[in-house]
């Protein structure tokens, strides 16, 4: 699993299509995010898409175009033309590479598809998109040890970190079917809580609202049930990743989730983003992993000399936020943490290895979350729970407003990039999402 | 939801299928259990169909003769010519108690459609299954009080019961890409557990396999996000039940389960029967469900009268082991524990409910599991961590072999019943399950 440069990645490329190379463009032709998109407010069907600069193009159209006349058949045509990526994902990582060189060619400065491709590109504010693919399990993982030790101090003083933590990538199973693509706007959830000092609980509208900056991860070619990915496999597993706000109720998890783990304070709403960035457009980005001498070391299933090379992602991770007053007042999105997905405790290899070392199957679209991503500093963290250490500490913004947790009508936007001198930026463009008030509970 | 019954249940009524009429069976005609079959080792497509006496009928065959004639349109045609339930879930249970008294209808004594129907029945002796649906997501509640106040002395003993158990139907999300079907076969999983008395963890084939035997219940109609379902139209959104085998690892389970639940110690298999039986089959069995005076009372969110005039379904429990030795000598399964639905600490419509109280969608397929059900006697316990009381008093099997937990090449039988005077048997046929070594670790 060795990472490698090739053609693709080669900085000197410029793409026909002219906002793909201004250098602060989330989407140069070195990047080429696959998605799932249509004109906004059409009745078209939703189509696969790689994002170039502020446009899309569409794969079908690049399809019958001829430019992917040089690796095509039935599998990848029938991949190209379908309205999620499961089926290309399904191929596998070789294929994807395929593709992405293809369209790498094609968008290049004075390809000879330019044009039949220029006049069809859809412009990104004129497009809405649909889930990247349909997700059979959603698990989430819990690999900050900066969030791990910050929230256990919270739920469990006498005990914030378990003694598990170091040895296990603990993970557990979400809820598929309210994942939602960026835009999405869910109520506040109402459910039974455990009031302070109380010794019955309550009922009505969640209070502790949250969200939780993580990193997203679409699994590709899957596995059979009984076998397991081998560490040294487990990025050839991989098709992608994206940017995932896992919201969560504080008050609801604080009185469910023992012992069997958070189910209602999670599984009312997570947002992704649209487009899916290849672990192969990241690889300039990747770093050394370590782990702290004074640390238990991986178990061997869980390490490889691979890993301890490149196993780590430079990705900056930033949450903003823009509450019903800014957006009233014409005010942006105002900055609430910046943190690193090189911080994680665990790597994107050790999820997918330690998920399938039982035999448990994972198939092309399963979705992983990296759990939220915080930084060493307390300003770094990934969660209001953690901004605000528990609700005590309220965040000044700078209109005036502060916050402990969400408000109803608050937008959290998610961004995530990777940047260094001499290297294009390698952007995920952002997901945001929206908090309407509770259901009405007469 | 008040539970009618209605001229399918008429306990006069026999089928020109006369396997039906024998009063042992678990498919008399006023049962009618939905299903996904082909005729075994064929390269048929997977096809509805519903089970009468020892025998299935084929429903796009029925369709075509015209059964269901005076409620057919194309919605209904589509969703009986499906690989799946999935679509007919969807259609809602006006829906299906339609096509159910149809059936009914076609399959009566001097029934007009015998003659086209006789010659197309498969025996089920010939036949193979599917799962019945395409399950979007899995969630695993923990209705039982006996079986968590048990399991809770093993796993905290100085903690069993935790605070929020007799307010909160207690469940979490569990993992769909590992359902099989009866006569899954699976490998005894690999994984990181603690010994006793060790301060690092080991790594290998899991020690402490076990079954957990619970009911299953398939989702019909779903609900928007946003939205709940009141505890009066829970039933309505629930297509039918059967059985499940949620397999666990303990020992992996005791390591990893804190503090987000279990994880890889229940993700690498779970077996479920092959036939759904509908609520509306099941309503002679229905019972009062109370909550003993001493225990707080339901939540309003969760409590109806009829709820409490028939929420409960009195349903026996059977577990069955079949070691490989009794296998080899013609032995016969041996029974494990029986036990009944019906102590169920929390309900079918309660677990719908709560599920959706916090605006979480479920969608038609979607799968719950109702926790092992254990009854009241130690030997009703649903697994064997509570037979052998956490491994410390092995089970004496009547051909001398032992057992505290699962040994490789074990069959584990659940079967599932409703059975009283003057009301026809309704039963969920079986589901098997078979643990394989584990796989090569070199």
């Amino acid at each position: 699993m060795s990472v490698q440069l090739n053609e693709t990645h080669n900085p000197a490329l410029r793409s026909w299509v002219t906002s793909a190379n201004d250098g602060n463009t989330d989407f140069p032709i070195q990047n080429l995010p696959f998605g799932v998109f249509r004109r906004a407010a059409s009745n078209e069907q939703f189509r696969l898409g790689v994002a170039i600069g502020d446009q899309i193009l569409d794969l079908s159209i690049a399809l019958h175009a001829g430019v992917f006349a040089d690796i095509s058949n039935a599998a990848l045509a029938h991949a190209l033309t379908a309205s999620n990526l499961n089926a290309l994902m399904d191929l596998g990582n070789q294929t994807s590479s395929q593709v992405r060189l293809a369209l790498s060619k094609a968008l290049r400065e004075n390809a000879a598809a330019q044009k039949q491709l220029v006049g069809t590109l859809v412009a990104q504010a004129d497009a809405e998109y649909a889930l990247p693919a349909q997700i059979g399990d959603y698990t989430d993982f819990y690999t900050s040890v900066h969030h791990a030790t910050s929230v256990g101090k919270l739920f469990r003083p006498d005990n914030p970190l378990l003694p598990n933590y170091k040895w296990v990538p603990i993970g557990y199973h979400g809820r598929s079917s309210s994942i939602g693509i960026s835009g999405q706007q869910f109520r506040r959830p109402i459910g039974q809580t455990m009031p302070p000092n109380a010794t019955t609980p309550s009922f009505g509208p969640a209070k502790r609202l949250d969200y939780e900056c993580e990193v997203g991860i679409f699994i590709g070619q899957g596995n059979a049930l009984g076998e397991a990915i081998d560490i040294e496999h487990a990025e050839q597993h991989v098709f992608g990743m994206c940017l995932l706000n896992d919201w969560s109720a504080r008050d609801v998890q604080a009185w469910e989730y023992q012992p069997l783990g958070p189910f209602l304070a999670k599984n009312f709403a997570s947002t992704i983003s649209p487009w899916v960035v290849t672990l192969e457009a990241l690889a300039p980005y990747r770093k050394a992993w370590t782990r702290d001498a004074a640390d238990p070391q991986p178990m061997p299933y869980l390490d490889s000399a691979d890993l301890r090379n490149t196993g780590a992602f430079d990705i900056q991770l930033e949450v903003l936020l823009q509450t019903e007053k800014m957006r009233r007042d014409g005010l942006p999105a105002q900055r609430l943490s910046l943190s690193n997905f090189s911080h994680s405790y665990w790597t994107v290899s050790q999820m997918v290895t330690h998920h399938t070392v039982n035999g448990c199957n994972l198939r092309a679209g399963d979705f992983l979350g990296s759990g939220t991503q915080s930084g060493p500093a307390p300003e770094e963290a990934g969660s209001l729970l953690e901004l605000t250490e528990g609700g005590k500490k309220p965040i000044a913004l700078s209109n005036g407003e502060q916050r402990i947790f969400i408000e109803d009508g608050d937008s959290v936007i998610l961004r995530g990039w990777a940047q260094k001198e001499g290297t294009p930026r390698i952007g995920f463009g952002e997901v945001e999402g929206r908090l309407l008030p509770a259901r009405n509970l007469s």
